[in-house]
């Protein structure tokens, strides 16, 4: 079996500008996340805004990409909306997309959800409480019932999304807010996962179950068999 | 208009054996919503356990019920089978059904589902806060973002049900748990929802939000058009 | 009561260049619209691609929509991008939308989907059935089992859209395919409702059931309760 | 990797009554579809309503399937309802679930389902066409986008199940009909797919694709992770 190519998209900006962020990410999230989730049936490269003109993300590159992480935040609109289209067009096309975190608010993320994605939020060292509400989705396998996360950044409800095909965590912050933490949706032929945590000055990155999880998802969102979508095309009669 | 024949069925047991309960509710929790919940454009009326042999749910009073309301708890496998049949079949053909709190492992509810509605409980004087995640819904009509019960009994994930059609509530314990609190689904012609306030020592059904929902549940209930659906009828060619 | 406001949006070219198209509806599909659904509880309006700059769509029009209904076809892309905004704005801030036939592609549909919203076609007076699957849902009220348009084009399936959050209608074609052909969706705050029949050769917009449905569609895909919607606010602890 | 463990089972009444049945299927319908369905990484058994007292399936046999196929049609009432409990346990705890054709009013089924499951039909010698809605899914996987039977029992609408969490086919019959021919659900940890073709007199179990969506449907249906689902169950908080 041919290895899953991979490719981590990073803002890299905050580990730049932002000493907790470096603390917690000095190479980058793209390269703690490149080395947590390395394994035999994944062929991970990575990518980030600056990396070249078109962020790293070529025609050439998306064709040779199964599954696209995606993290982003303050510079959402500096990704050149080309770009954004070739990223959507291959999620139609079957790619997996995985916006993490901050990615809610991302180009590619709101383009194909056709909402704008806004939620609630407080940086204040919120306790996170992960909740596994789908057991038996292949997403949470081996993640427990609840996890912890001991620092994270409050992102709670009314999260701006269409209803999500299927809801697989739930998460609980100290200040009361719930949110819809981990969520699957479907555009066209390719598999899209939201997950909330990994703010940049915290650690979620470093969490075996946020590992695991991101982990199973990659696998899951693998694009399907190959299929001719032809757009538009008229139809003789089968009959 | 007519207004909307709405039967609220109580177990009726806690209020004679529980202080607490009788406390809250002295005539029984029926009594209490049928109050909080009277309006012009309702017909209520309220139907127990004991009421007489079929539970106060004869052919006659389903037949004339267009939203049941239905909490239970502890003596739910004294429910007759042939009244649950006849509960479920009269959802099938377009009544609206609210199971209440414990009403998550009545019969006619799990019936409905195909699940064991099983979940996580803990009475410990929770502080429960209930977040809105479906601002549009007519369900959250007038309803805040987000309101407190200041006790309520934890109900925690995993909730044992099939993917709610709409998830319309999310609620948030003290003690770390979330819960899928607000939850509609169809079977046939018939709307339920599923809401998790009320345990019967605390005072969920004497608040207003909690009234104002289950009072917009109602009417989101309402049987739709009268049709005829024939079971497992052969039909003609129509070309 | 208020009336419900309706804007009916009509690209108004076919009229103009096709004898057949001007045959079934002289004055624009538009007319034939807003005559067959005149009602007490109904304010309609009509606009058209080139009524003024802003293709009748201003800030203040949309402002005072609550549900627009919208038919378009070989000039989806001239429809200004700053007007398809404003109207998928809108959809997500509660107005109903209704795309009717080849508004499948046109552009706020498809940017709310999230897909390209392609099928396959075929122009050569095809038998259309239209088939009720969900028969309690409010846009079926009054409408039969099954109803036969005598010709109308073939629309079949793949139909490139996110999996409906309702399917109503299926429909069936002389040739030997099937589709998708009433299907719901929310997005925000608000309704969306494709309904595939109107090709402006045919005569769909004379049909009974054609007009009951966009009838009834228009009720369903009434705005919500207002509610203010703060886009990606921070906010403070609740307990 | 261990093999996957399917049970066929079949009501093998017809093929004994029925010389149309007995000639499509000498040895049962089960055996067909074992030797079709024979691979290497499926350990394949089967059972049928007469094998014993349980119907070939006690405890031990359910314990050790991993994915059920049913078929059964006029003896859907002699099926115990203890054996039916245990199925219905089984697929709640993770099992896989086909209910193939008129299974659809099978007691596991409609159970599973909360609703009648009737539907309409014909046995006429209806061409069948069937539409594959869901390229992406991996029940579709080598599947063209339509395949036809030359003759099947039409199955058409209203079919009174609870919404698809997934649409896979639909169904195209000579007189007009349309059908929601390939649908899942979830239901606890067990995935359910249920799939129209299969008429006693008409030869389905022999066509490549019916075979080749069988065969998808059994992978995609496999039991997920181990799990343990404690029901009502107390718990402790955790923050």
């Amino acid at each position: 079996m041919n290895p899953l190519r991979v490719t981590i998209w990073n803002e890299f900006y905050h580990e730049h500008t932002d000493e907790r962020a470096r603390a917690n990410y000095p190479d980058g999230m793209h390269e703690c996340l490149a080395r947590a989730l390395k394994a035999d049936d994944l062929e991970i490269t990575t990518a980030w805004l600056e990396k070249d003109e078109e962020h790293g993300l070529s025609e050439e590159v998306l064709a040779n990409t199964d599954v696209l992480l995606w993290w982003g935040h303050c510079r959402h609109g500096d990704v050149r909306d080309d770009v954004t289209d070739r990223v959507v067009a291959r999620v139609q096309q079957g790619m997996g997309f995985l916006p993490l975190h901050s990615a809610h608010m991302s180009k590619p993320f709101t383009r194909l959800m056709g909402t704008p994605c806004t939620l609630r939020w407080r940086e204040n060292d919120d306790r996170c409480v992960v909740w596994n509400v789908n057991a038996g989705h292949p997403i949470t396998k081996g993640v427990p019932l609840h996890f912890v996360l001991e620092k994270e950044e409050m992102y709670g409800e009314y999260f701006f999304i269409p209803e999500p095909e299927e809801l697989i965590f739930l998460s609980w912050f100290d200040g009361g807010q719930v949110f819809r933490s981990g969520c699957t949706f479907t555009r066209g032929l390719g598999k899209i996962f939201y997950f909330q945590p990994g703010h940049e000055v915290y650690r979620a990155f470093h969490d075996e179950n946020v590992i695991r999880v991101i982990a199973n998802a990659i696998r899951w969102a693998k694009p399907p068999q190959a299929r001719e979508f032809r757009a538009g095309a008229s139809m003789e009669p089968v009959v």
